[in-house]
């Protein structure tokens, strides 16, 4: 199955897939996928985000485009985005067989997961607007690379005239794994998302003075881990009082980070999502001063940056029922619900009427090597992208 | 000056000095190291542990040993060890121009940081008889690189018989900064430690389930990041309980550590201090209770491992009687006093006569780039070594 081929490009058992935007497993995964596209003779074309795009122009009428990512989170799933590409993969190389009244494209976006560069979505950003080449050129990775460099080393650099706002789709659609335990848990086989939560991301640095472990008297230390330790367990308490937000501190970088060394510097993100943007906002506030509460009896000094601030995003109605009469066409069980995770479909809808579609997730995991989809439920997916794109061609 | 020279191997105003174990910082200093002994015609060797002896055999009796290490932390400062190594190289060149009654050995201990390799006091550690050589071999650093690969890859891997203890010296000094405030804010000029705290360092590992941030619904979660946040506050609560001892989380390791995936695993580390033992065993225990607790409270599983375990050492009486009349004879005001910091002589005083020499460090900083200590006070640390090897030559 082709699916399988390239799900596991980057993938090992004991880590899952790492396949982080641009590195060697992205790579591979793209020349394979540019090799399966110039082998149905799909028009095959590049952006200056690197973002991969398929055509099949055999329709006199409207550009319907189809799309995900395929880079993954370090450690992550096999579903996780690429899942949508092949779909949608798939789905041209059937089309290319027969007339019909719409263009197809298939699209591949860069860095959707902000794993390397952030923030996320980079790819649909700049080929939708939603960011300029400058920003998005002078992202840095861990290691100082910034994303223009490292995608010139490459062959995907391509022609700003590619970008897909350009190309004008009318229809943008998305198939996605849930990446939660909703259908699962209830029983349903298919999600269709009337939107996509909104996101908060916020930066904490806090900074103490770094110290010998053996020789410093309690009282004379300003140890930042303790500072940080103290506000990640308040941001929990916290998120106690809100019953339709979550957030989560999932990435911490503390210094010098050696057991016989007080922290001088602990650096941590928190990632707030939720429908009522409002609500986020008044959590990152409410938190934003606890932290500089913590910071001020511990007498260290903390700096705040937002990193990212995005509402919610709902989609097309017109296609929501597209997607509902494609299920019913089936016999599929499906919840209309919100999305907790952002796609690449937040930014297409700004430039064409967008929905996606979403298949269960074992057990809700997600971005660990554990994610998980019944090959039946990947099939249903499948089953409701092509007839909803039949019903767009009739 | 040489003390300037050696010192500013691997740093930088920003960083610190990064002369971790055997990286090419260090191998930079001990290729100096080697060529200043042989300037002056001391016979040179190396042990298995990559430990650098520089002997003066003028004497027809014993052997004074003076050492310390001139690896350093990661983001370290110029004084820590260093200074101990090249006051001992002073005082061989000076001796090295007389006839004296003793042999003098000078020595640079390898890896005593435990930056690279864990446990710390490794040079010392096989040199001396406290470890055995295949443990010693077997340590790996954080890319798994193991110390023996890493030492024979020099030119500094040499043999058995050249170990310290097979050279049977009676008396072991070593000049050292304090690493902590107690000098400096109680106005001493210089702190003859009786002896060194006992050290207790023991590792955790939370281990929870990796999901992704923004679908996994707040009860589904299983966050070992949270836990460990919970457990380092805790660890500081209960230290509030014990006025001599001390407790440090140096180190924090999260996986995956991206903003928006929640985190599966975190591990972290605990060095624990103080004179009396039982007390640290005592809390050594208490929050290894606690950890347990936290992990259950949040559903997930903790690993407990013991690293490190060793009592106090007290120094030789007479030798500290002999530092105290060297003091006298200069007119400096000196302090008995525990030390908080652990030390090649830890190893050096279970074969020989040991004992130490402190200067002050300016507010107490150590193990960062602030760490200083005046000339003044590295001079009076210098007279009172020298005065103390002249004393044995009586």
């Amino acid at each position: 199955m082709n699916f399988d081929k390239f799900s596991r490009i980057g993938w090992t058992k004991k880590e899952g897939v790492n396949r982080v935007s641009l590195n060697k497993y992205d790579l591979l995964a793209r020349d394979e996928f540019v090799a399966q596209l110039r082998s149905v003779k799909a028009q095959t074309e590049f952006d200056d985000a690197g973002n991969i795009y398929g055509i099949i122009s055999k329709g006199e009428r409207d550009l319907v485009a189809i799309g995900s990512h395929m880079d993954s989170v370090p450690f992550g799933g096999r579903f996780d985005g690429m899942y949508g590409v092949i779909a949608g993969l798939q789905l041209l190389k059937n089309l290319s067989k027969s007339r019909k009244k719409n263009h197809i494209a298939v699209i591949d976006f860069t860095n959707e997961e902000g794993s390397r560069w952030q923030p996320d979505l980079l790819g649909s950003g700049l080929a939708t607007g939603a960011f300029d080449r400058d920003f998005i050129n002078r992202r840095e990775d861990v290691d100082g690379m910034t994303f223009i460099s490292a995608l010139k080393s490459t062959i995907f650099f391509g022609s700003p005239n590619n970008r897909v706002e350009r190309q004008e789709p009318t229809v943008y659609l998305e198939l996605h794994i849930e990446q939660g335990p909703v259908l699962e848990s209830e029983g349903y086989e298919i999600g269709i998302p009337v939107g996509v939560v909104a996101n908060i991301i916020d930066s904490y640095e806090f900074a103490g003075s770094s110290n010998h472990a053996g020789t410093t008297p309690i009282s004379y230390r300003k140890d930042s881990l303790i500072a940080a330790a103290e506000f990640i367990k308040e941001v929990n308490q916290q998120l106690k009082l809100y019953s339709d937000i979550v957030a989560t501190v999932g990435e911490i970088i503390n210094l010098p980070n050696a057991y016989n060394v007080i922290p001088g510097t602990t650096q941590l993100k928190v990632d707030i999502r939720g429908w009522d943007f409002s609500k986020l906002k008044e959590f990152s506030f409410k938190i934003n001063r606890l932290a500089y509460q913590i910071a001020e009896v511990h007498g260290i000094s903390m700096k705040y940056k937002r990193i990212s601030l995005r509402d919610k995003t709902q989609f097309n109605k017109e296609l929501i029922e597209l997607i509902e009469k494609s299920c019913i066409r089936h016999g599929l069980k499906y919840k209309l619900m919100v999305s907790g995770a952002t796609h690449d479909s937040v930014n297409m809808s700004k430039i064409a009427r967008t929905a996606m579609v979403f298949v269960p997730s074992h057990r809700g995991i997600s971005h660990s090597k554990d994610e998980f989809t019944k090959d039946v439920d990947l099939l249903n997916g499948y089953k409701v992208l092509k007839s909803t794109v039949a019903l767009l061609n009739e």
